[in-house]
């Protein structure tokens, strides 16, 4: 509809709502909400790519619930691979997402990479933590997925960093 | 860095933190989060379009809170003008947006039109509603801004629809 084409009105005023008229009861409602869409971009890093590759888990499960919450009941196991770096990253990320989403429902404090095969692209890690309890763990954001948006990594001599961005 | 740069290098795990060792010391914090981005669509519609406007602009409080706890203690008025239908709906919620974000910090549960001038791009509203306060309103999303982002807006004989990406 071009302007144009729009008919020159002047709302009369005496053919509203009157203001003051049933104040308390609401119109129907004819509005939703579409498309909702989010990311945030989780930084990580340490003295290695390792240590970067943890912290970004921990990072990622630090936006689901406030890991103070969270206790060391047990652990789980998971393994990775990639065919790049940045494959092996989101597959990591992936894999501790996944026994997230589905039983056990594990949510972790604590994430240690046990084996770190940079030449097979390969990861063994294990969480501590526990099963996610609504009644005990606050619900924070939920992570739809990992992304390869803008995804990177950078090392140095004494320090690597990553740069992931995930869709909540 | 390449791949090819990466020393390959496998763990040894005589090297890694001790599983079971100390379990609920958590690590240094290594991680941060940046750039979250987020919007949400409003779809809003109506007889006409002054309806489907009203309705997006409570179908932009009603993102804020729970409108259902907004008693009707008291009206605000403002004005918007734009230079076609399109930057008058922008003017329209950002004068609701503004009132909100500042003093009177006025959360409207009804919104109405009092004058819809569609020859000069301006209206005149009033919305009935209260103060926002903490205590008895539940925290909705904060809504950041109005964009212009595929806003679109259709009409047809007896039916008007609005839409308006809002950054939250």
């Amino acid at each position: 509809v071009s302007i144009s084409q729009l008919i020159v009105e002047e709302v009369d005023l005496l053919e509203q709502p009157q203001i003051g008229v049933e104040p308390q009861v609401l119109p129907e409602i004819k509005y939703e909400y579409l498309d909702h869409t989010a990311d945030v971009q989780i930084h990580a890093w340490g003295f290695n790519l390792q240590e970067a590759f943890e912290q970004c888990a921990m990072g990622m499960f630090g936006y689901m619930t406030d890991i103070d919450t969270v206790d060391n009941k047990g652990t789980q196991t998971i393994e990775a691979n990639g065919h790049d770096m940045l494959s092996l990253l989101f597959g990591f990320l992936d894999e501790f997402l996944f026994i997230f989403n589905a039983d056990p429902f594990f949510i972790a404090r604590k994430i240690t990479i046990t084996s770190f095969d940079r030449d097979n692209f390969k990861i063994k890690a294990v969480g501590h933590g526990e099963t996610f309890d609504i009644s005990k763990h606050p619900q924070g954001t939920e992570v739809k997925a990992i992304t390869y948006s803008n995804m990177q990594f950078h090392e140095a001599e004494d320090y690597a960093e990553v740069f992931v961005i995930i869709d909540i």
